[in-house]
């Protein structure tokens, strides 16, 4: 059974694996740790790479944190606040912005979270791994969506057949900008509270989260390389900056690992490395009829079936 | 007694009358007004300006909107989700953004909320008024916010010596940016729940109120005209963006009037009017000692005694 240890160094691992690739297909840009320490218990390396050739600002987030479990957690466990809960959370969290808007944000998170009742050790507490993968596209083109589904969709079933409708509806329901009514992007998969079950054990589960972390670096080297060259005028940009502005309202008011986060004193800089370098808003702006713009906000809505 | 038709009509008026003047100092710029109405009842004119001469982007929003209570107000206030429970609110909210990071970033409301019975009319049920003024400069200009809190000083002076204080330390809690340990800015008034107690009336928290809003214009021309010729270069106009990102973070992680009216089903151009046309963010950024911008942030905190 893979210990907390095991699963930890796993996600040291994969940020620097992920970094690594990341920055050989980007060519110039190099990421920068900064590592950081928990006052409570733990700490994490926040790789942070600026102004490469392709990706604009990118955040490699990794970070093993323990302690007493604060407040908020216990509750959404519905948990006594006096009770003397310890926990371990480990995970790594990726937001990529690049500069040309042919070239999607994407955002990864790969997570494990422990709690035990304080002073005891070992796998009698709680555990569940959770995470997910999903792409927005400041355009959409409705190939690289397919790509993207059908490559997760091959992920997820060489481990059950019932995670990628699972997890890609999951997906659609929490990556949903509801003040606008619209999707963050085209979604992908999103999963929570991953525990032995079933026919599920934890080696199972923790396998599939490995194959979810492992697919992250070559599919969006993929969007890079695809895309990264293809021509682009102003106005696009300026789109790109007010597609932005979403995915900053998206992550401060909808977010709950943001909020999460911000709530628990987290790490404020680590949380906020997913905000775009630069993001723009104008009242009311709607995009002309017929325009690329407005076929991408008709593609932003919960239930596309992209296989 | 006034009625909420009579406070509803005063501020429609105001905004008219801030518009106005707002332009006039600007010299450049014209407010282009948006009628919008809303489903379940009510109504409002949201005004914009963009690119004046000296406002990149500012906007002035009235509203009056009644129906059935929402459920997030009637558990504000403690009432049972299945009470039968009309509410009225109108008010005005306004945020200007300049262009130049000399000239400070602006923010006021004004609001009256009253609640009764569905069905009954008149004041049997419960009323109140609150509002606020509020500066947030890119530079704090140690002058400028002694002259700031001095007028809204002499504003609260006029109607009772406890508004002042009180009202200055609710600002200094409310405008609080709990992740970053800083206030937005440098503060101001901030009041709520203000009713009939004590020797408080209805007309002396309107006059009140019609005084917090009248002395908005001339307040911001004040700054408009002394600060926007101030030469700056291109890393102060680089700071202007870094502390907008800031007032992007306050407005959708803390602000209660915008969570609740994105909570509400609100009209979300309206209520997103307060961001700025641009904003930045950089990982860890931190100014260098002795400078203008670590000043700032040194006297971004709560208590400062500015008169």
């Amino acid at each position: 059974m893979p210990t907390k240890e095991t699963i930890r160094d796993w996600f040291s691992h994969l940020q620097n694996d992920i970094c690594k690739q990341l920055e050989d297909t980007d060519g110039q840009g190099k990421f920068i740790r900064d590592e950081w320490e928990r006052p409570g218990g733990g700490g994490g390396v926040s790789s942070v790479l600026t102004n490469g050739s392709i990706i604009e600002k990118g955040g490699v987030n990794f970070s093993a944190v323990w302690g007493k479990a604060p407040e908020p957690v216990l509750k959404s466990l519905n948990l006594n606040a006096d009770d003397q809960i310890d926990f371990f959370a480990t995970g790594i969290s990726i937001v990529i912005h690049p500069f040309n808007p042919m070239v999607p944000i994407i955002h990864m998170n790969t997570r494990y979270f422990e709690i035990l009742p304080a002073g005891r050790q070992g796998d009698n507490g709680m555990w569940w791994f959770g995470g997910g993968i999903d792409l927005t596209p400041h355009y959409v083109n409705e190939d690289d969506a397919h790509y993207f589904h059908q490559q997760l969709k091959s992920v997820c079933d060489k481990h059950n057949p019932s995670y990628y409708p699972d997890f890609k509806k999951w997906a659609d329901d929490y990556f949903f900008i509801k003040h606008r009514n619209e999707t963050r992007g085209i979604g992908g998969i999103f999963f929570d509270y991953l525990k032995a079950e079933n026919s599920f054990t934890k080696e199972s589960r923790f396998e599939f989260v490995k194959d979810v972390g492992a697919s992250f670096a070559p599919l969006y080297s993929h969007f890079m390389k695809k895309n990264s060259s293809l021509p682009f005028s102003e106005n696009e940009k300026q789109w790109q900056s007010l597609r932005r502005g979403r995915y900053v309202e998206f992550n401060l008011v909808w977010d709950r690992g943001t909020k999460f986060g911000l709530d628990t004193d987290g790490r404020t800089e680590s949380i906020l490395m997913s905000l775009p370098p630069q993001a723009n808003w104008e009242y009311n702006q709607k995009p002309k009829p017929e325009s690329k713009e407005k076929k991408t906000l008709s593609l932003l809505k919960k239930n596309i079936n992209w296989i």
